[in-house]
């Protein structure tokens, strides 16, 4: 089977097996208040252009936008997201359980724009109302679609303008950084926090939370902690990004993870199947027959998007830093023979 | 410095790591739905001698616990646990934050017992109280005591006279297997639900929660994803305790661990040394004059358990599967140094 | 000023009063254990022909809908509501604070369909996401719209189907029932649970909730305490409602609000003043010129409901069981003279 | 039958209910933006000496310490209290549904001291364990006992010391004034936020929450509808604090029913009854053998309070704004006839 399900099918990048090997038997504290989360912490900071920016290790995407989220704002205050993000269809109400409601935007291509941010939290707003609070977008979005710099200025200048906190969800964000000309210093730039997923690209597990805005970084640790986020052998998240953040690596995975769902795409719309939203990242979402998508099933591993009408469906491809340039060979074939 | 902090200080016991290493670049769908934990599951379910519970792989301790409880519970229900439990110190509130109240009961010995059940929960019950609804147990406990069959089947008994839940959170369940001469089985028969922990018996991470009360278990993933306590790469759960349950390495850890835990408390008693508690499992709880706590602290790496009297404190040292027997002899000849 | 701003402006109706008065000094248990609370209980389940409800009074709207639903629903599970329903808009994230999301559906007047519940309910539905469980009715709805017996006999199958439990917030349910022909009977045969709105119908406070199936009726009253919901001098309630209930009060206070809001409404539209969906209740929404508005804002007090285009404003009228007739035909006046 | 069972037995004073019937028929707009509530809380902020303070009324007392402490602490944070405090013990679980953890110390008198702060809030807090930030009084104790001005005031420098908030339940304020020498303004200087109790002191219902300290001022109201606990009507309770704090009737009140409580605890003195605590305001404790507790059930309403040992028990009996002088001599002649 060729598998284009999803990009966190696979461990770790031997690189960072490598390092996780090498100090396995090493004895620290835990809970992260080891070496080499220091050390990562460090290295994510400079990156980041933040030298007073918080910088916590969480183990996944969900847990990092319900620790962060639940932390940063009060009871009745409420997160602006559009209808598609992540956190209101796939985290099973995980920020409602925390006591927040998400206002949703709809949104074709799955971003947030200043327009947008300003229909959402620029209403009527009272006592009887929830406060609009916190801007939540993904970079990559869930729909593969990517934000660029100017963008997230736009965005940062909304939430300044309506008293919104600016809240990335980076849980593809090297793919987003390959993809939009960004950078972890623009994040730092235009943020209060964000995240910088390691889970789908090259590590075993694992996104750091960098919050840039002081206001939010007080007693966060205690959050972490009453939400069972705290890694107990904390120096395994450390050790993990302490090695991709080196040297180029994470963009470099993400880089070859984008060219592949490029060449995906080219051939794709080459053979005259229709895309639901160009392919901006690592995300592929092809249109097909119904009957083609049974065909694909037996060889191929994807995940349904939904029915586009009564007889064709968009399915999603999704590379990673693994995905062989064979495999896209193959596929391509596969779907060009399907589609003659 | 010799290393006698905790029983979390090092990676994986290395046939876990070589399992992670093997497994490495599969590909396989997430978030524990995978050949690998499917595996494991049936292994619990055969070792607990309960064919139709649940099992579900969770990275850490708080975690599963809060996750469970309140899965488990009705809002005005509240959970029975002796006031040195985990729930109740060690994790910064995280089951008040779903919603519940922890009655505590004092226990010298850390351990809860039926009498005590019958304090906390046998009093005025009625709409403008809690609701007591499930007895906490750790096992090994706080304090490195352990529970028997007898007792565990005691205390079954008393929560079904009391309408209680039996819980047992197992985060040192192999320790406390091997020191109370207690089986998988035993759980199965006794509890509604319990966990095998991982991360201080070998593995990364991990606990296993055994829910055995079928009705506990529907939608219970559902719980997880919103506790943000599915990990997106399940199947590395299910690898190591694949890996760790097999022809008796998980009691064989536990059981280095206790040993080398006897020979240092039986030491430290022939030195002079009083112990808090008895030393039943892998941890030890030696009162030393504070000086001799400073001296200590140059060598050896410990935790402060609290003060005793103005001039002594009660420190703890833990052993694990990879504590060296030479470090046992190595700490004693220092103690029996420091006390001459 | 003339008064059209909302049906809770004033005190008692004059009977609900005189029975506040005369009970007074009497001495009863609190906590609504008294006898006045036992007839008026009583009472509901005769009206609604469900002897075996369980009928709790509560004091206030937004109270009794966030106790209801965190009561109902496990963690997990999600309502189901008209964007425009009151817990979306009007209840500052109430029942999100209780940890549930809420899925919107459009809806032009305020209303579920069965089409509407099983596009919000029946899509995609796994471990990720929430699980639809309650669908959310206001009867009126927030724009006055009513449900006839054959509508909430149709939800209640769809209900069914889709595995929801049908809950219908009658903060307005006396209008509801005058204007739609419905009794109580009908929503003891169709809801699971139902409000019987006293504070909008001539209480002083209070809201009867009827919790019809016995599934959710256990603790319920431990669940309004540790809500804050269960009023020490709980016989006020008890009282009321024994008054509102006796004699067709309660219908008869209805009707002569509908009666106003229909005259009110003929004469708007006589003088060819749109409004914005048909004044089925007791609720009016004509749509003036911005200019207009600010006249009226002179006279009469009302809310602003929207901006429909620039240079025109949607407002509400509200009329109420102690509306007098002499003022709708003030207020008519009014808008006449404006309009010309 | 006596009734002494509490002091929310009855409805409101009669000026009280004046008030309301005066009232009734006005039109208001509603949720307390009326002139009744304006004018009441500035009555309170001058009594309270608090010129800045924010002030609120609520329906009943758990859902006002409930929405204070959940609106005043961060997730993490933890609430200290004596082991007998009502929010401990007598509100279903409220302030840990909303999140927070209380942290109890054994009281024998029910009241607080800079050394069980000390005690509570002075131990080891890192960032796995919750954070104490607020100590909770009630005032009268649930034990009947009350605080000096110099007790409040060592309780502020301890707070201070502890970095507590200090937040003081003043359900029966009035008495504690009377019976402790304190005045509102006390409280003013004292705490961060504290109460003047309606219900137990002549109010239908109602308890004022009094927020001096400006950093818990911020969208307080929004928090109040969230928790359900905006009155619609939310003149009735300025309607009825501004009738009760005029002219020294608040505390009239208070100092009637304690003087009635003297009388009665020196009467049961002098029959050689023993009280659990000396009888400072209107609760007194008697210990009576059982059989006599069984006899006086006959006659009398009270509460059981608990089994002191075998054959005797503690009861509880209330006096109020409404306890005649006679039923007070009554009660005497019939202990005194049982206990000769």
């Amino acid at each position: 089977m060729l598998y284009f399900r999803n990009d966190y099918g696979a461990g770790a990048h031997p690189a960072v097996l490598e390092a996780l090997i090498k100090t396995n038997l090493e004895l620290t504290p835990g809970y992260g208040t080891d070496p080499y989360c220091r050390k990562a912490e460090e290295t994510v900071r400079g990156l980041c252009g933040a030298p007073d920016a918080a910088v916590h290790f969480l183990v996944g995407g969900t847990q990092v936008n319900k620790t962060a989220i639940s932390a940063f704002l009060r009871p009745y205050e409420a997160v602006v997201a559009a209808a598609s993000g992540h956190i209101c269809v796939h985290e099973a109400g995980a920020v409602e359980q925390d006591g927040h409601k998400i206002l949703t935007v709809p949104s074709s291509d799955g971003k947030l724009s200043p327009a947008l941010l300003r229909e959402a939290a620029g209403g009527v707003v009272n006592e009887h109302t929830t406060v609009p609070r916190l801007a939540y977008l993904s970079n990559t979005t869930e729909l593969g679609t990517v934000y660029t710099r100017e963008e997230l200025r736009a965005l940062r200048t909304a939430c300044d303008e309506l008293g919104l906190l600016l809240y990335c969800d980076g849980a593809r964000l090297g793919s987003a950084m390959d993809a939009g000309g960004t950078s972890l210093a623009d994040y730092g730039e235009t943020c209060d926090a964000f995240t910088i997923g390691g889970t789908k690209n090259g590590l075993l597990f694992g996104e750091a939370l960098v919050i840039v805005n002081p206001a939010l970084q007080p007693c966060f640790r205690n959050c972490m902690k009453q939400q069972g986020a705290m890694l107990a052998k904390g120096r395994l998240l450390g050790v993990q990004f302490d090695t991709i953040l080196r040297e180029g690596l994470y963009l470099g995975l993400a880089s070859h993870a984008n060219r592949q769902a490029k060449r995906l795409a080219s051939g794709l719309e080459n053979q005259g199947i229709s895309l639901l939203v160009p392919a901006e990242s690592n995300q592929v979402f092809p249109v097909f027959p119904d009957g083609a998508v049974e065909a694909l099933g037996e060889h191929v591993e994807f995940e349904v998007e939904r029915k586009i009408d009564p007889s064709h469906t968009c399915i999603r491809f999704v590379t990673a830093w693994h995905t062989a340039e064979e495999d896209v060979d193959a596929l391509l074939e596969l779907t060009g023979r399907l589609m003659k």
